[in-house]
């Protein structure tokens, strides 16, 4: 490709910042010139701490969640509930399920979800590491805590029909689906809206 | 502030790019997970290259553009017109004019516009270096070639004014205001209609 700037050390730095998600070439020459603009220190700081992350993250040999240490601190935790583990699809999944302050269990990340138009088949994701814990004994119930789409649906039965065979005594669960918190029945959709009825629960208080 | 993310050295990558402009941390989360799941050396290559970009940049003794020398390809090519001098807004300007193709003289870059508001006077902008190149006795017409903002305004004003009084043999022009190329008369605002009847030219096939 032609070198579009004068500078080569702005032109690497600007090819550099659009290989991140969503920068296109403009975003990336703001991105550069503004540090240009800053204290050196800045830049060196930044890019340091993309080194650090890169080179000092590795995944947790237990669940694949992120982690600066063989096993991260969920499944090193003593407190958490060693019979329960929560399959998601991402790490950021694990994040936003900690956020919630609601779950004490351990974690299972397969890092991404079976999509044959992606050409993305179950031995791409960590499926065959879930069915050894489930067989393992250790766990009671698995929750299959992926999103509602085709791609998820299609994993969590794929995994369902595995582990009612390798393991026919761990409990399957997966997230209630429902009319969301707050929301109003005039902005739900109906298919939420039939999930909703026929998985009512009783009413109490 | 309180810690987000379990892992620190992904607290400071996030920290870190969101200190780029227009980047929240939610989309700071989104590039560290993204290098994540990339090979190592992505990460590595990138961060090195915003520390050797910042680090090899400085900015041309003489028209204050970026510069891997202490004088920039520009000011330094003897090819270029030495007798003009563009003066821009920011170093940005210098990319667009230079990719117009039908630039040749030499630059002059402000660093910012007289901004009362934003507190930015005349003294940190580099109106000074340019009065003194202008006296230097090279300098045949300065364009002044800034946006058509209030700000431009008051820094061209500013400019002219005492390039008048120091170097009153050298021509200051301003960019031409009119339609744009290729843009309907319906869609051109009046200031600009007003400016281009005003400001109209020999019709010449």
């Amino acid at each position: 490709m032609e070198q579009e700037f004068s500078s080569t050390l702005l032109e690497n730095a600007v090819t550099a910042f659009s290989r991140l998600p969503g920068v296109g070439r403009k975003t990336a020459l703001r991105f550069a010139l503004h540090l240009l603009r800053r204290d050196p220190d800045e830049a060196v700081s930044i890019g340091e701490a993309i080194i650090r992350m890169r080179q000092g993250i590795r995944y947790c040999s237990v669940c694949h969640n992120i982690s600066e240490d063989e096993v991260c601190p969920v499944c090193s935790d003593p407190q958490r509930q060693k019979s329960i583990v929560c399959v998601v699809e991402n790490v950021k999944d694990v994040m936003i399920i900690e956020n919630t302050r609601r779950y004490f269990g351990l974690y299972h990340v397969l890092g991404g979800l079976i999509s044959p138009v992606d050409g993305i088949g179950p031995d791409r994701l960590e499926i065959a590491s879930l069915i050894e814990r489930a067989r393992s004994g250790d766990i009671e119930e698995i929750i299959l805590a992926t999103g509602a789409t085709v791609e998820a649906d299609t994993t969590n039965f794929y995994i369902y029909r595995l582990l009612s065979k390798s393991a026919p005594d761990v409990k399957i669960t997966q997230l209630a689906r429902g009319v969301s918190v707050g929301n109003e029945l005039e902005y739900t959709d109906e298919a939420t809206l039939a999930r909703s009825i026929i998985s009512r629960t009783p009413f109490e208080l």
